[in-house]
């Protein structure tokens, strides 16, 4: 079987992961053959922890000119995503992205247009939430037509507690200029990247951000925020990573059916007509259409991230359709500043929304951030923290 | 045993309905005695289907006056209900308001003064919800101070759909001039009263109204609502008479607890430490606090209506204590007059906000609104819309 060369930008918590279950054979049409740091530190840790066969580099450009790999994962901090993905693309490797795409949309439109000028470079990021069964039959459902339109969305996603050690574990974390953002950049991409992918991107966002209030970090930790589609329906997106026990639930209204997935289940109340059919046409003020609610099947597979980089190598290899285009990463990221921009000015956003002015705004914070002081790095095996469930 | 004297004034939808309960003796402290209408179809109306041992009138002074009632419990439009409640006060006769209180914070005050000078009136609002006891567990757990502060309240309550014909049924009905109001005024005075009841008031509301979006009226039938609290807690309220199928999930994060009410069923999420000592001790970067979830057992006992006139009758010849004191009715609509204020102006508004300023901002839009012209009133058995589930 053929296998694609792959080489690991960043052997950090996520890189290691994926390292790990290439090393485990999780997916056969990858090799791993290169890891590189610039912390060598991570390189001496990755040496000693991952196969001997493997090349070690603390240079990313030294890695990608080697032409040892045909194709790169990138697990570095936030802002270096969309600088290493475009040197990817210039090489002809091909190149996923983790999470977020980038820190503000301007980088990653810049990623996107070098992205045009490649179109043999596969270009993927790693949303590995779209693989979850619950989610991409809801997706279905919503986009089939069947249920007429969106009326309201809404999504409760607190359930990311992160404790203080966690944001003490890297002196880059939950800052401005190590993160760019804190739960909206950091833990919450892939939920702002279904939300778009399941109901579409809304017209006006109105956030309300609070920084460091569960935690002493100077980002954001609690996220209220409400959003108008061009339809006019209606969404909340509320977030938080100092819940201990939060709550995973997302709720679509249409005008033939509620949705609501929780607990890694999809119910649906399917109505007999749409709402205005029925309003139009009954007589009885209190009486509402007739429907039926029951737990929707799904095809049960969950792969996540071992998901994403097998689609990634079929559409390599033999032309097969990727989990998620990296072009894709700029609409959830589009929430994401739009909600920062909101909160920074206090007042509700238009979609498109000014990139330039926040990427000043965000500048200026980038600016003042402090970063943690005397702060000694700790790695952890992430991968209770996504199991099959989010 | 001893039976108070009843006369109730406004004999539509509501005021039959406890007229029914009284007459099939479901509270056996209160007679019937009088009952009356400006409206002389519905005295003739009630002539035929309730007792030929009542007395009629069309004016409801001329009841009051009669020296027949000690009692009276007033079911009229919003606008009228506390000027009603006044002229009783100024008689010494016991008065029970229908919610809301009224229909802006400025007259329900002046209500709420006139009861100062009547400390032997016993004054009580019908906030039959009260008397759940999901939602009485849930403010015992609440504050009784075992699960620290609150963080976080959410409330979905959009099951209080309503199709075009209950709008038709009534001239007044959703009219700026009829109700001054539409979802906020009419469906949810029980949910802001409970909200408050268990959670507090917040001290900054901001709010999305939109304006018959579902149906063909004047006033809001689509409501989302963001509040913060004294303590840093955020809240959000969604409500909407437009899903046919809607949701009512009442959510409150707390230091130390996770409490949802959903389906008339409590659940408690309670952890071994709150979230703070649990966050300073600990050092797993991706590990939360232990925590039990289990279903809270209530007493059972959900009497609504019926529990709070004979709660009501207790108060006036035992002494008892009443389900809600008339002079809480203001908090509830405070909430509501605050959220239209921020729609009104588009703005964050400050608790106390400008009572003056809302009160003129609402007459503008009595001063332009469009009563339905042609219809036909019709009234209904509305007992089945609130059960013993809201």
């Amino acid at each position: 079987m053929d296998q694609i060369k792959l080489g690991i930008i960043g052997i950090g918590n996520m890189g290691s992961s994926h390292a790990r279950n290439i090393l485990d054979e999780k997916c056969p049409e990858i090799r791993l053959v290169a890891v590189c740091d610039k912390n060598q530190e991570r390189v001496e840790w990755a040496k000693k922890e991952l196969s001997a066969d493997i090349r070690y580099y603390s240079s990313p450009e030294e890695m990608l000119d080697s032409g040892v790999i045909e194709a790169c994962l990138i697990a570095v901090p936030h802002f270096e995503h969309t600088k290493y993905a475009i040197e990817c693309m210039k090489r002809g490797i091909h190149v996923m992205v983790e999470k977020p795409a980038g820190v503000y949309t301007l980088q990653v439109k810049e990623m996107n247009a070098e992205a045009e000028k490649h179109p043999d470079v596969v270009f993927g990021m790693m949303f590995n939430q779209r693989t979850n069964c619950v989610y991409r039959k809801l997706r279905e459902l919503v986009q089939s037509g069947n249920y007429g339109e969106i009326r309201r969305t809404n999504w409760i996603i607190t359930d990311w507690y992160r404790p203080q050690c966690y944001y003490d574990s890297g002196d880059w974390r939950a800052t401005w200029s190590g993160e760019g953002g804190g739960v909206l950049l950091n833990q919450c991409p892939h939920q702002l990247d279904l939300w778009q992918w399941i109901c579409g991107m809304p017209v006006k966002v109105e956030s309300h951000l609070h920084y460091g209030l569960w935690h002493d970090i100077e980002v954001e930790d609690d996220v209220t925020t409400y959003v108008e589609y061009a339809n006019g329906a209606t969404g909340v997106f509320i977030t938080s990573t100092g819940d201990a026990h939060g709550t995973n639930r997302f709720e679509i209204q249409m005008d033939k059916a509620k949705l609501v997935v929780e607990n890694n289940q999809l119910m649906i109340t399917e109505y007999e007509m749409t709402e205005q059919e029925f309003s139009k046409t009954n007589t009885q003020p209190f009486q509402t259409v007739k429907a039926n609610t029951y737990e929707v099947e799904t095809d049960g597979e969950n792969p996540q991230h071992v998901g994403v980089l097998n689609a990634w190598a079929d559409a390599i290899l033999h032309g097969g359709k990727l989990v998620a285009e990296g072009r894709e990463g700029v609409n959830g990221l589009t929430l994401s500043n739009a909600m920062h921009l909101s909160a920074f000015l206090g007042k509700k956003i238009e979609l498109p929304f000014d990139e330039e002015l926040y990427y000043n705004e965000l500048m200026k914070r980038v600016a003042t951030s402090k970063r943690k002081v005397g702060v000694k790095a700790v790695f952890s095996d992430t991968s209770s923290s996504y199991g099959g469930n989010r």
